[in-house]
């Protein structure tokens, strides 16, 4: 709408590769007030200037230590590997920007046979150390958890308030058939596996759901009590191997599960069900379940039917995308037609831009962020010693306060 | 983005109700350029002041006159009764201000006895002297037809012209439960029935999408040249009406018919099966199938299974929105997570806005408009007088060639 | 259950090949009555002697004649070609044999170029001539329209029939991409293209709903009494032709055509909208929806989603059966888990063996096959002459009174 | 088919409830051997005199010993409450009878507070004593699991043979509101909650798929070795109870769970997630996914969209049938067809008579019984102690080699 009273905000961008392009596609279709694309630094240089040609950034910045200086910058979105969120997140917070980091806030990265009660103890701390620069600094911590803003999420959340009541169970799952870039299969670089790159966002979802509950049933978040979990790594096993060349995804000198599955109880006494894959065809599952005690609600982010396609073999459709992670373009598929929208991204960005223009909490923020890493490291430590893990020694109280 | 060398356009509304708003909030979401809601007029002054309060419109005018004469409005955008829209848009054309009309562009409005031949005589001309002023006063003729922005729409078009090869047939309906707004279901306020309320958004896209392949394959659009219609008026079978309490709508005085079907011959030897209906229970039915020589594509606008609910009775949802035309809230449904985005209509109003703010033609314009005119009142003339109806002679060929 | 007072049915099967096959498979799970597969015949002997070991047939005749001089016949199944089907029906009529049909009827058997009035006349005088001959020889005329006996049709049968009230519109349709059989893309042998093929089940299956639903509201069938229609021959077009390696089956030399939709009035002001096409790529499509006054139901007898399976490439899944007329078997897909049971094969030889067993009226008689006859060359004639075409003095009354 | 050379089984029920409806209906489905329903008794004999006249039973029995001594019973039908399944079998199985039990086969049934290790040890012992017994009389034990039946399920099971490689996870759940019957929801007449009740239906059906692997990949059946689950009292919960007339079905004096999750772990490295439910509106969920290494397959046994139908409000569909367990008939649902068929009924007595009348093993036997038992029971257990229970001390060596 008109520019007379606009505000603006201007972004300092970190990393330039896929989810630095997601986040600028969102950047563009921010309404109502103005966002700047003040400066990108990346890793390769070259690749930082033709992003910014692209999306119309400012200039190129050659590392955080000149984003973090330059004046003309309010947040910084850091689409950096995992390892470096924590250290990043902080330096930010001290220089005084907002700082917006992807999924995971942080984690354990480290060696495989880190004990999993180490491993967990280091992600709390360093989710810790990130959300108390970020108070230290007076800054906003936004969580890039965008499945918190996917429309059909934000449906469910609205029809399960007006139904009234709780929620009994959530089940959710996000899988696919696995990355190439060995970065997110190994734990000193990617701090876990499916469970912590996938899982993170239906139990993201869940948990958002549950505090939302929680605030409008009795005035404060419901929070995880307890997990129990198992994990495996199903391209390990001799069948598989014997199987052929495989459809999936493997990489040699991964050490990371390849599938998770957390059963969460809740203070409240009900539970959520989260599974995570990377050993699933036939393109990304993403879904969440809402069985609430007084209605049910399917949110089907991916694959859902608004366009049904056939091709009779796999070379008609050419470059236009069909899904992520889909083997084949022959046969049937359900075509995104916007899969940015339907997946929350331009949502989230639009608001932690008002979040930052305004000064408020964005809805994805860093309690949310602690909590995913607390269930997640904890169902690591179940997995690994084949028992139930409290969760409640794990939790931040003070962080649950501003949940929303 | 940054507001530095925005452009702004300046929009003056006509109308304050359902669709007004709905333009409304699309208005509000347009990014890259500035847009301005300059004024708006509505016959009810105390609807447009509660409008203007709600939508940050800048200022009430007493009525059209007074927003053409307006010097800081680019466009005006006619949100007004069907029978209305030909003097207004003429009118806006004369004042040299853009236009943005709603779909129908125009019609035959009077005596539901007047002979087919010449309401489709009247319906043309009209349509003609629309397109003539926009032309004279060197104009954008935005005609609101969101199918053709539809993300799933859009992707089918994308899907298609990477699949190659025509598309042999499309299969597409739009229908609800009907009207309670006697405007609509009499020809002298209406100008027809569900045909033109409805039949228009799935033949919209289906000339849209034939004359984009034609376009793509030989240079040229692909324009209808026949049509054979049937119609009815179900509501007023004894056996309906014995039928008890009635579930669908029903109007004293309708005098239009509540379901038509047409086939479309288009010159290129493929074919079209369009329907309509107000005669439909369960909520709206907004669907478009092409079936290519290459590939097959399904849009499910309404419903689609994004978000699937469930309300063991009628008043769990309470006042929460589920889709339209829905007679109880019981049972399955299929909620609409943003029913605007899948429908198109932000993504309409950014074009509109693009194309007058970078001086190119709409998406969706005056060509489109007068076939979509012809075909509609070819199909009733062919419905009364149980025949085929050739439509090369009602074409201008002047007009397609800037069909897009 | 037991064979105490068990009745015997003895059939003779004329034919071997797809549709015998079938009958065959359908026979063997008849319940509550022995049936006895007593003989077969078939042009070619060495076929019938494998079809006879496949399925238990006691012995193979040489052709009709001897089938029908074997006193231990009771029903004469013929799966034999179409143009066939008229005067074989008769003979067994004459011997005093029960006779089962496969769709169509008859038809018109010959030039293409013979005038659409022609056809109807020598169709509707082929279909008069087999029921009287039925009636004569005191034998009940089966009319193997499977979608009559498909549990979703049933079901849609039942559930109308508890909401009461009229069934305001059905939309029914049956394509795919084509058959290799020159014999049924010719006139001379196969009476018409999709719309006899094919668009006989949906019209059958519409017809037979209306009926149903007059002698429930009214005491007597609801019947047609218009039809408008248009075919097109759609793999003849130019751009078609310009495509590139055809994914549709194509045959040399075939004259009839590949798409028709029919515009179907009630003489209870109500309609039906029948397509049917052989253009159709991605599996068959079998659907058929009615929309009540108090309910609305929707059949998708194939393809459903009771399996969804997906390969990453078209070698997987082997030999298995996934869905007819698929083009690729690679991608997502929905494996019917029994298209026969889903398709009501079984449900039809039931019915028919218990009717012969019982002495009633089969569901699907030669009232339906003589409507169904009627309305799909009258839409022939209108197609061709542009017209809507009154289909009231083309129907028999005296077969209308026994359709139930 | 005829009756010539027809075997014939006899067989003799114990109840004349809704599983022995189910049966009897299934009896008269048999196909090619002949079936007898020589006698019935139960606990009622007003009911069992209803039942004998509407199914065709012979006479009527006093209890269950009139029954075992009939010389004209081949196979005992044991339509009993869970409670009385072992000593019923074991009975049967001295007298020489075979049995058809249904599930669970069998179980622990005391009091709630016994520790879960000693419900464990009864189960297990009590499953061992069945089919001792059964192989000591040498009859034919035959559990009753329909889902192994299931048209989808087999399906699935053919695909993934025709695909080839292993299963890497199966996700199954059985759901739905809750029953009435207080025998369901106590441990010593039920035996355990949703687990045992539900659960048992996917678990069993995943067992079945990957013993079927086994066997086609090396030559013996792939068994469970460890499972770790969570149950819940969702309705006991406070939230629940605050949030108005419940919906779900509740039941005074129930002391089992209404939800529980296992994930289970098998010998070749592979896991399945099951879950079971009593707190879940809008109608059961029998759902099963298949991901294979090189194919995914998804099972709808309920809901599907076969059929879907609309009503506007809940007296419409009257008296007619939609599907188990539906709060409303308002809305939209996806009524079933033809339930049994989908679910397997019939397919499972056909097997159980054909397995009795040739002397061979049902699909669905001991094996398979014993093995659901011991990973619920082991479920129990892990979910009581908040620890993974290692399984393969639990299961018989001897059993799995039956197992196909």
């Amino acid at each position: 709408m008109s520019g007379k009273e606009r505000r603006r905000v201007r972004v300092g961008l970190v990393g330039a590769g896929f989810v630095a392009r997601l986040h600028a596609e969102a950047y563009h279709h921010v309404h109502g007030l103005d966002v700047e694309l003040t400066c990108v630094a990346a890793a390769r240089r070259e690749r930082a200037t033709k992003f910014a040609a692209e999306f119309g950034v400012g200039r190129i910045e050659s590392d955080l230590g000149a984003v973090l200086s330059a004046p003309d910058v309010d947040v910084v979105d850091l689409c950096s590997p995992s390892y470096l969120h924590a250290d990043m997140a902080i330096a930010a917070a001290r220089a005084g920007k907002h700082v917006i980091v992807e999924k995971p806030l942080t984690g354990f990265f480290g060696p495989a046979a880190t004990p999993r009660r180490e491993m967990l103890r280091q992600a709390l701390s360093s989710a810790d150390a990130v959300i108390d620069a970020c108070r230290g600094g007076k800054v906003r911590l936004c969580y890039a958890e965008n499945w918190v803003y996917a429309p059909p999420v934000q449906k469910a959340r609205r029809l399960l308030a007006a139904a009234g009541g709780p929620i009994l169970r959530l089940v959710g799952e996000e899988s696919h058939s696995g990355t190439h870039a060995p970065v997110n299969k190994r734990w000193d670089t990617g701090g876990g596996g499916s469970l912590l790159g996938k899982g993170c966002h239906p139990l993201g979802a869940a948990l958002y759901l549950k505090a939302d509950e929680g605030v409008r049933l009795r005035g404060r978040p419901i929070r995880p009590v307890s997990v129990s979990a198992e994990t495996a790594n199903l391209v390990a096993t001799e069948t598989f191997r014997a199987a052929g060349t495989p459809f999936l995804n493997t990489v040699e000198g991964a050490d990371v599960e390849d599938w998770g599955a957390m059963l969460v109880g809740f203070d409240d006494g009900t539970v959520a069900q989260i599974a995570a894959a990377d050993t699933v065809l036939g393109g990304i599952r993403n879904q969440l379940v809402a069985y609430g005690a007084r209605a049910m609600v399917i949110c089907n982010i991916n694959p859902n039917n608004v366009v049904q396609a056939y091709a009779p073999d796999g070379a008609v459709f050419g470059e236009e995308y069909l899904v992520e992670k889909l083997e084949t373009k022959a046969g049937w598929s359900s075509p995104q037609p916007d899969e940015d929208w339907t997946s929350g991204y331009p949502q989230e960005i639009q608001d932690f831009m008002e979040a930052v223009a305004l000064g408020r909490e964005p809805l994805s923020g860093g309690a949310l962020a602690r909590d995913v890493t607390a269930v997640i490291y904890g169902a690591y430590l179940s997995a690994a010693e084949g028992r139930r893990v409290d969760l409640r020694p794990l939790l931040r109280e003070d962080v649950a306060q501003v949940l929303k």
